[in-house]
């Protein structure tokens, strides 16, 4: 199952289908063959291996390691689990339940053909490793990233709101390397008019990056003809509502399953006092800068209890910088099954 | 050299008097003797290595490794240039050369009396390990440690004022332990008045640490006699101005070499924006509060190039918080040398 794990890391971490990897193995426990998910669109983990036996018959008796349950549909592709039926394999191990709506069931369907099939083999590890599909899947809104720069003291500007650079080279090729891995980057109107970002992925070298994030811009203001964003090289989609429930369930239904959320401070708080926060990717300067121009605002958080809390998952110097991981703390209530909580990672990057 | 700044630690942090260590060599190589200073009015590192000379004779040819330049005047103890003379000590090879306006010159006093005396030994580890206290003496006025608490979205407390507890216990406990370490806690009167602090170094178990830092309190607000701070077991010194040149002047004189700054905003702003401080420690916790609370204030910082830079000394996780600790930037302008950037240090301590 690790293998299987490290197979669906080659997979893209955007779009509607989850990064999954499979293995094939013989009955002496040697692999037959691997595969793994290209993006929607493109073969199924399970459908990729198959493809790559040296003869379809080895399958016949084999066992399948897959990192999510097979699927049982047709979409773009289709069915895994009858692919895998067809095949002949007799044995199924997979990491964590599909979660899909019209997807699961398969390894009941494989059970009803006479082929053991058995779940949350590794399970944490497939969580962690596709958590925000999971999220997406499971609440049926985008994974939703807070992330923010700010000094030391927590400021997000200086007095007359200037900005660039808080952080260092290091941190801002780890934002691009981010927003170049999720389907949206999210900010609201105040902050197109004030700072006129670009909002597109880019390499250390200034170039645009292979994958780029569709641009979201929430909030009333009319935005300017000439805005940067009209030029980003997905169009841009302008929602003009404070419904942050209702920006979320369009975007999912146009295929949006992680994003960016960048500020400002009104958007932000707004996400974080809704509750609507998945992650928490904070870059902190060292520097000090005071005054009044805060990353987040106002939380509605009357007293200390109050306060969101999170788990750290990791946090590591960038350059001169220091970036924080987190997620919220699971509480009790909580619908989506928490992954257990992770140690927390301290390490230098370089 | 190593293990006379081992040696040094032994010795208290405060005091006006730095940690020194001392290890007394024979001709061949061998330890003869070794010794640190206990603080003000115990024998200094190099009359105490001399005192465990299994006999005093065999000093004589020796050769004296000390982190500090050996003091050349009476205090409440002799000249340790005169006591090594005196034993016989054939070399001298010290870390840093002594600031001390009145104990400097032992190097050429030992030199014009025919002993070989050379400096700049492991000087930037020796540098590191009595920081504060030449940082003290080289600026005639004590160190300064800025010290405050928040959440990762740079609230001190909640909109409501409750602050206890943001951070958890381990990062308490490293609050304490430093307090333990330095001789004044410095808070403004508006902390005081709101939170009515101990400030008190406290053991795990809740009792007084062995060594208690002077409270001070600045500002124009008179304190109330139920304050908690006059039942401290130093006693207290408020000082009814706004000048922290002649606070730290007069604390200065009055044997204060290193002092924690622990707030509120108002006094914390003040510190930095005067320059007058040498060490932020920052405990960040797990949560996001949002609203007015800040940790500090205005720092008069108009725009971002002129935002006050620091350099990361260490990031640390204690329990579910981080620490970071960070020292101003090192300018062109600045007249005490600078110790070298250190790679910051990056580790989980548990």
């Amino acid at each position: 199952m690790q293998r299987a794990i490290e197979l669906s890391l080659n997979g893209p971490a955007w779009g509607v289908n989850p990064r999954v990897g499979a293995v094939l193995l013989a009955p002496d426990g040697s692999t037959l063959a691997e595969g793994w998910h290209r993006g929607a669109g493109t073969p199924h983990a399970e459908v990729d291996a198959l493809s790559h036996l040296a003869s379809p018959g080895l399958a016949r008796g084999a066992t399948a390691v897959v990192t999510l349950e097979p699927c049982n549909h047709t979409g773009r592709t289709g069915p895994c689990s009858e692919a895998l039926l067809a095949a002949g394999v007799g044995a199924v191990f997979f990491g964590v339940a599909d979660p899909g709506r019209a997807s699961s069931g398969g390894a009941d369907h494989l059970r009803a053909r006479g082929v053991r099939a058995s779940g949350g083999i590794l399970a944490s590890e497939v969580e962690q490793s596709i958590r925000p599909w999971l999220t997406a899947a499971r609440t049926g809104r985008p994974f939703v990233t807070l992330k923010w720069a700010s000094s030391l003291d927590g400021r997000a500007a200086a007095a007359d709101g200037t900005s660039q650079w808080i952080t260092g080279p290091d941190a801002r090729a780890d934002v691009h390397a981010r927003r170049g891995a999720v389907d949206a980057i999210v900010v609201g109107t105040g902050t197109v008019l004030a700072d006129d970002p670009a909002l597109t992925a880019r390499n250390p070298d200034g170039s645009l990056a292979a994958h780029q994030p569709t641009p979201v811009v929430i909030g009333m203001r009319p935005l300017p003809a000439a805005s940067a964003l009209w030029r980003h090289p997905e169009p841009l989609r302008p929602y003009e509502t404070h419904d942050l429930d209702a920006v979320l369930a369009d975007l999912f239904e146009s295929g949006v399953r992680s994003m960016f959320v960048e500020g400002g401070p009104t958007l932000a708080s707004a996400f974080a006092r809704a509750g609507l926060v998945d992650e928490v990717v904070v870059y902190l300067a060292p520097v000090l800068i005071g005054g009044p121009r805060l990353a987040l605002g106002d939380l509605g958080v009357p007293s200390l209890p109050d306060a969101r809390r999170l788990v750290i998952d990791s946090v590591d110097m960038l350059g001169d910088d220091v970036r924080i991981v987190a997620r919220p703390a699971p509480t009790l209530t909580s619908v989506p099954p928490a992954p257990q909580k992770e140690s927390a990672r301290v390490h230098r990057n370089h």
